[in-house]
């Protein structure tokens, strides 16, 4: 605990003793994870209740029906790809009779970007926190191309892309994974703060970082052997620059679930979306999820790719978010000043952004710090009874995509308080 | 040209016309540059007037018998890796009857770091700016560690290290840039400023976007083949944090002398240091060197290493400072939060000293800007005159050596007031 001291009104009693105590303990528990990069496996090989018939999904439970738009083609194309439907048309009876499971990430250990679709033989990696020995899962990235299943696309070009990325890229990262020993990824979170990163809508520090280490080991590796695969492996990582948010996801995932589950804390453990609804779960309240219909996409602020509006936009979910229950993303807007245009707008409001999420937070963390704070930890902790309080909600950068498919940019996302709200009713009450 | 207009007082009828007129042509090379590394020499191949005694050393020059200190230590180190003495007390003779020729680097189109000591056989980076075809050089990084010729310190270890840099690092660099045509560096400063790079005390993000290029072509390059040398090469890129430095250093140079010799210009073409005196020079004054004592180390201001005090310093001389006359280093503090304790303080104070170097100033680079001052332009083109009316002088981010030789830190550096005056008045004379 490096932080002040919690400041939560009394609501019944012992009760506000008992949830600051909740509470350090919780924080305690996310500051002190320290993930590695231990592979990158199939879903099916590792991720826990994963089946063939599994699509996981972004975004809190809802039935099939409800899903539409961009995360409902990416259902589909999942399911085309996995070879679980031959057509449309089937793919559709086959996940409306339950037949294909679509089923929520945070279930299964794991956090999706965006349209969080994973079957079985894709490759996600996995993230083991030192700490807690808890692991965690995401999807790997798919590449720079704007056309993806995580941005709600599918078609051709998408499936031979993630062919690549799962028969080529994957098992030689793999490799050099293995080579390595493992990869922590508390440093490279730490040097790209200091290098203009928020983790989750840049990362352009930490995804050279990320390259130049896996250069030096395939370099380490290739002695006197020819190797596509590892020519492969280099040009994807020349490309794709969101790579690491998939590393920090499961690394922020593992955090967070060692996190969960103390009785009475207040502190946020998961933010997520579907196309409708913002999800929030909150550590003594387990596995619940508290949900409020999302803000219309005219709320988001940011600025978008070849001329687009936010009238081009839509959600199709997300869980990348993750990222803003450890301090970074929005919360550390503040370390990223090149991300202005896209989130708070000036320098000063980027400082002013990061400045107040302080006010909603347990603690700075330890090794995550802001050059431009004079070095102050990221605001770590995000406690749903100060958001319900003070009625300052939780700082969000989040992808933007298009409504036919497709990235769009990166925007400011502030999500509805009620569900923090209802956290806060649901825990004062004894 | 992006900068607002010039300032200058009159000071004798139309003087002020012309010189506003020079300055902005002089200003003008100076942000049209756009430096390529092109390859990696021995200086003796590609240095113009270079010979087998030559012994290239940093700062405005002096007779020999006033070199002390860690940079004659570095000379006489020099020459003895070079072979034109066999041990010191011939060195020392060879150099003082002129056998062995002490010469300004800035006269071979070149710039030193620290000592900046070069001899023919020493492979030095070959910097073209593609606009004006002027060639720059600077010498090759050391690797990391803190004893080297470049911070005043001479043993064997000093000189096996050279040797490696010399035969097997700069042959594997050298092929992996003629593999890739040349690497431009306008780019990778751009991306650095905006990851934390001050680009003369701090160049972590540089070092990082350089061994991943490099790293991506080795990998091209060596095809079914082993590669010791490439494998060199990468632990050279692991350790050599400062190695752009160098590049940038030789990028910077080419830039100034594109805008060198422009009559009646007062930007400053180069400053440097040797032990004891702090060199200027502008456009306008040609090749003249105007000098004055150094400001005893105890006014420096920074945070060294292992506990280390102004008391353990000395000056050996320098020519990074080249990188302040392009608006990098310390006038671009307010882009390298991470540097704050080894210059102004806090943030605010990186800010407020970048601000007031827009004051002496003629223009705003149109590359290489600011993310936390709103993208504006690093401020390009030190104006001697602008300097002598307010005052202010040029904020140098200096790399900091022990008495005993050897690497202390990095600090903020303030150049005497005089020379520029001594400008400012030779200009003003018709």
């Amino acid at each position: 605990m490096t932080g002040r001291p919690a400041t939560s009104t009394v609501h019944h009693g012992s009760g506000r003793v008992d949830r600051d105590a909740a509470n350090a303990l919780a924080v305690a528990r996310l500051t002190a994870a320290r993930p590695v990069l231990e592979t990158v496996a199939p879903a099916g090989e590792v991720v826990p209740g994963m089946t063939p018939r599994t699509v996981l999904v972004s975004g809190p439970p809802q039935p099939w029906d409800q899903y539409t738009g961009g995360q409902r083609r990416a259902v589909i194309g999942a399911a085309l790809y996995e070879g679980l439907a031959r057509d449309e048309t089937e793919a559709e009876a086959l996940l409306a009779d339950g037949t294909v499971a679509v089923r929520p990430s945070h279930d299964h250990a794991s956090v999706g970007s965006l349209t969080g679709v994973c079957t079985a033989s894709m490759p996600v990696a996995v993230v083991r926190d030192e700490t807690s020995g808890r692991r965690a899962f995401c999807r790997m990235n798919e590449g720079a191309d704007r056309a993806s299943l995580t941005f709600g696309a599918w078609d051709v070009g998408v499936g031979a892309r993630l062919r690549h990325v799962s028969e080529v890229v994957s098992p030689a990262l793999a490799e050099v994974l293995d080579h390595l020993g493992g990869l922590a990824l508390t440093p490279i979170v730490r040097r790209a703060l200091a290098m203009g990163d928020d983790l989750h809508s840049r990362h352009k520090a930490a995804a050279v970082l990320l390259r130049a280490a896996v250069l030096d080991a395939v370099l380490d590796l290739s002695r006197g052997r020819t190797a596509e695969r590892h020519r492969a492996l280099a040009a994807y990582l020349r490309s794709a620059e969101y790579l690491f948010l998939h590393f920090v996801m499961a690394a922020c995932k593992a955090a967070a679930d060692s996190a969960s589950g103390v009785p009475r804390s207040s502190l946020v453990t998961a933010m997520n979306l579907n196309g409708q609804h913002f999800g929030l779960r909150v550590s003594g309240l387990g596995d619940r999820w508290l949900t409020a219909p999302l803000p219309p996409v005219s709320t988001l602020r940011g600025r978008l790719y070849d001329g687009r509006t936010t009238d081009d936009l839509e959600y199709v979910g997300g869980e990348s978010l993750i990222t803003e229950t450890v301090g970074l993303g929005g919360m550390a807007a503040a370390a990223a000043m090149p991300l202005q245009d896209h989130s708070a707008g000036t320098p000063q409001d980027m400082i002013r952004l990061t400045e107040r999420m302080y006010r909603i937070t347990l603690d700075e963390h330890p090794e995550y710090r802001i050059p431009a704070l004079a070095f102050r930890g990221v605001p770590c902790g995000i406690d749903a009874v100060r958001v319900a309080e003070t009625g300052i909600v939780p700082a969000i950068h989040l992808g933007a995509t298009l409504r036919e498919g497709g990235h769009a940019g990166a925007v400011l996302f502030r999500p509805p308080l009620e569900p923090f709200q209802q956290a806060a009713d649901l825990l004062s009450t004894p």
